[in-house]
């Protein structure tokens, strides 16, 4: 039996599929780790693909596959793929780097949001000396929409600096009694009427989708603050430059877009209000990643349940 | 008996004394709160001055003051006065609101150094897409020079962060089992081998004035990162423009000039590798601040030691 590692980019990977092999055999030594397609001789012996954008049709060719785990947090680079195995799960990627390193960068872009930090730059390319009293935490309203493990993370550090953190997602998840939760999309007005900075980490799913567009954006208090890490589909983005136009948001942090890598030209390159990122608030860390991957085969292998199932495979789920 | 409050800026700051006045109304209603000139009929009345840049020798008009309360977490602004009161003390500014806006404004310029904030704008401005693999906390040490209440917050707080952090400071304060402290010049060298983030948060005193030449700048590690938040005067501004132009230090933000405000055309404003804030870091909130120091005349009104001596006043200490 085997783990297959199926990535859509060789010619950029070879070195992160080394570390992936290497780490795979500190964490799983018995088990063999193929690079497809090369290494790949006998199918019916993969029971696990690690997969980034897959190219579609592939996962279906292996007939005893028991989880598809992706190599990032989101799994909507799956959706494409038509003809998915039936009732073979699909895992999303949870582990501490990933979770960290986002985490890290949702603290920086709420930080830099709550200080300011895209109006200074503007004065700063003016050369104009010009001080505004800053607010500090307990002041500030921040809501979280969307609380997987990374959203939960993110609303706990944030509620430990002093923010009034409150958070949303689509099912209701209670974690810390500092953070007020709502949930479902009827709550999803209340949320965003008290959200001074708006952090959306949630994922790109049918129910997800332009979910925040010019009608909810509306809901905002007027000069919010608006932090995309989430997916970008999940934000209507000519609603947000009209937002930014008519100061309904003051200024926005992005790192995820509609289209990635953004195509030049586009307004948000050369917003004054937009500080941009080329989607890197997470990403997967090999050696914690690997062995969270390893902890999930060992489960498989012995029968027990697996952890993080992807929102869109449940249905599919055996 | 009563309290002064005597500022040299009244044109910009009357709503300001309004605050104040009410403020300490609250926390202190048997004492009179007076503003100078225009509110003071009784020298001697007077037992305690709250201060921001006063004008040279006025202080020295009060026969009874007990103690000088500098309105900012720095007392260099007295020092341009030749004629302070000889055996009156004075008092740092040490409150929770001052403290805090200075932690955060320090976590938002760690973490944007940390994820290279300065080189993604610049690749924004030049509508680049593209992607280094970022660092998590973990992997990165930072030291923070200057440990006094708030120099040790924000260590703790980076520590929380998980970030591998050290500390620098003139006189031996140990603080966090999780922070090493290392104290006296003798160390210096090795506390700044070891920071790729350097933090200043050092105040202004005859022992740190230029403390940061291009000497010790070379001690950082190649392709550090400098913030700077203490006072722009323990900073060789030359020295580090070198630094960035070397290659030496990656990118800085800075918010303390040693011109302030920093004069048109001053190279800062429009190096691409550094961030800058007009001195916003830190300010005083009036409300908990009022609370601080109605309970440092409380102290003195019953006898007991007072808290927050600044380090310069020390020889002058009844």
């Amino acid at each position: 039996m085997s783990v297959v590692y199926l990535v859509n980019q060789y010619s950029t990977e070879a070195e992160l599929t080394e570390e992936w092999r290497a780490a795979m055999a500190r964490h799983l030594p018995e088990m063999a780790f193929q690079v497809w397609p090369d290494e790949v001789s006998d199918l019916e012996q993969v029971r696990y693909a690690l997969v980034w954008k897959p190219d579609a049709g592939v996962l279906c060719r292996f007939p005893n596959l028991r989880f598809i785990q992706s190599l990032g947090a989101g799994v909507d680079h799956l959706r494409s793929d038509g003809a998915l195995p039936q009732g073979v799960p699909i895992l999303r990627m949870t582990e501490d780097g990933l979770t960290r390193s986002v985490t890290e960068c949702a603290l920086l872009a709420v930080l830099a949001l709550h200080r300011d930090l895209p109006l200074y730059l503007e004065r700063q390319a003016r050369q104009e000396w010009l001080q505004d009293t800053p607010k500090i935490a307990p002041m500030r309203k921040v809501c979280v929409f969307g609380l997987g493990p990374i959203g939960r993370s993110v609303a706990t550090r944030l509620a430990d600096l002093g923010f009034v953190v409150s958070g949303w997602s689509r099912t209701d998840k209670q974690f810390d009694s500092r953070v007020r939760v709502r949930h479902g999309e009827e709550t999803l007005k209340a949320a965003l009427q008290e959200s001074e900075i708006a952090l959306l980490l949630l994922p790109d799913t049918a129910a997800t989708r332009n979910l925040f567009n010019a009608e909810r954006l509306a809901w905002l208090p007027r000069g919010a603050y608006l932090v995309n890490l989430g997916r970008g589909a999940i934000l209507d983005e000519s609603a947000l430059l009209a937002a930014l136009e008519s100061g309904q948001i003051a200024s926005a942090w992005l790192d995820v877009y509609h289209k990635e890598p953004l195509p030049q030209g586009h307004a948000f390159w050369s917003h004054p209000r937009v500080v941009m990122m080329p989607h890197i608030a997470g990403i997967t860390y090999v050696e914690t990643a690997a062995q969270a991957v390893a902890e999930q085969i060992k489960r498989a292998e012995r029968g027990e349940p697996l952890t993080n199932y992807a929102a869109d495979s449940a249905s599919r789920t055996p």
